[in-house]
């Protein structure tokens, strides 16, 4: 599959990496393409993997996958150009600078308003949960990582669940894209216990059914 | 101890009988304290339990549940008397009727309209991340099932961590009251889950750490 990383930090590169090494094609791209940290992301992740304007990754990939921070969101989709009938993994969380909360929320989400400002993209929200540590490394001995997603199209959403269950995860359908408005919440829970209430990044949830 | 239940439903019922069976002093109340469901309610939790208004349900307890639908909730609350130095436990979930969303969220909570509404109570935010029939049975062969609770005052988490653990969950501290606005949004998810997209409510969270 033809990847496109908007976003190349600690969760987009993350991603970016293990799917290449996966056998994925993946083009990475941030503000900076020229960077020492784009060459090394390049190299960790191996011949699968290059580097281009967010614009050309958009435009050469089936799937994109947006993991920036959210002030830069909007301007960033904005940039793409046409993305009619790609498949569009948002990842964000509108998260307040000090951690104390959402931007967005209850009544609408960044999943949605992300869609608004992909139009024409099949968008579903994952990989939003969980830290970059667990992303990389899903292991938990005999625990499966619970990996949430959530969309309105269900082509798109077997297509992420397949991505996420290549990584190791346990991969569940939350339902239609306004769940986005739980899963953020449940990302911020994730991220307080893990940097605020002193848990560490060493967290995660596994989905009990009995 | 002494436990007072305010709305005596799925899951003050459920909690009330599991913990008068554990040995506390449960005092049952309702808008209908003579009722035949209460009748039977008292029967299944043994001799331990018995009925009464909420305003003496909760002037002869020293920690208060509340488990009332949450348009009920300012009403019982303004009802109780005096509740100072109180531990109370909400439980409630602030759903819109439709389970489509929360009817208070993202810059506040349930709880913390809660903590408003009991001056001088000492508030945890705790058993509103699954149902009744976790409550009432929290086992999954060898996992764990998280609890988490919030609030601001130590030591009355502490008798919350306990009351949990006694019922065997996985009790975890999420921080401050505050962050009942994430614990709300985890509950709705649990909900969404069991009830709209078709997981059934046999399902539940381990915590997971390594």
């Amino acid at each position: 599959m033809k990847i496109g990383i908007i976003g190349s930090g600690n969760v987009g590169g993350t991603l970016g990496s293990r799917w290449a090494q996966a056998g994925h094609q993946i083009v990475f791209s941030s503000r900076s393409p020229d960077s020492d940290a784009m060459k090394a992301l390049i190299g960790e992740a191996g011949p699968n993997a290059r580097a281009a304007t967010a614009r050309d990754a958009a435009a050469a990939s089936d799937v994109i996958l947006v993991a920036t921070p959210w002030p830069s969101t909007r301007e960033a989709l904005t940039g793409l150009g046409d993305l009619s009938g790609k498949i569009l993994i948002d990842a964000t969380n509108p998260l307040l600078p000090d951690l104390s909360g959402l931007a967005v929320g209850t009544t609408t989400s960044a999943g949605e308003q992300v869609a608004q400002w992909a139009p024409g993209a099949k968008v579903v929200k994952a990989f939003n949960t969980v830290g970059s540590n667990i992303m990389a490394n899903a292991s938990f001995g005999d625990h499966p990582v619970v990996l949430f997603y959530c969309g309105d199209d269900a082509g798109a959403k077997q297509t992420v669940h397949e991505l996420a269950r290549e990584l190791g995860f346990d991969p569940h359908d939350a339902g239609p894209l306004t769940q986005a408005r739980l899963l953020e919440p449940f990302a911020l829970l994730w991220i307080s216990l893990a940097l605020v209430q002193g848990y560490g990044r060493e967290i995660a949830f596994q989905f009990l059914r009995r």
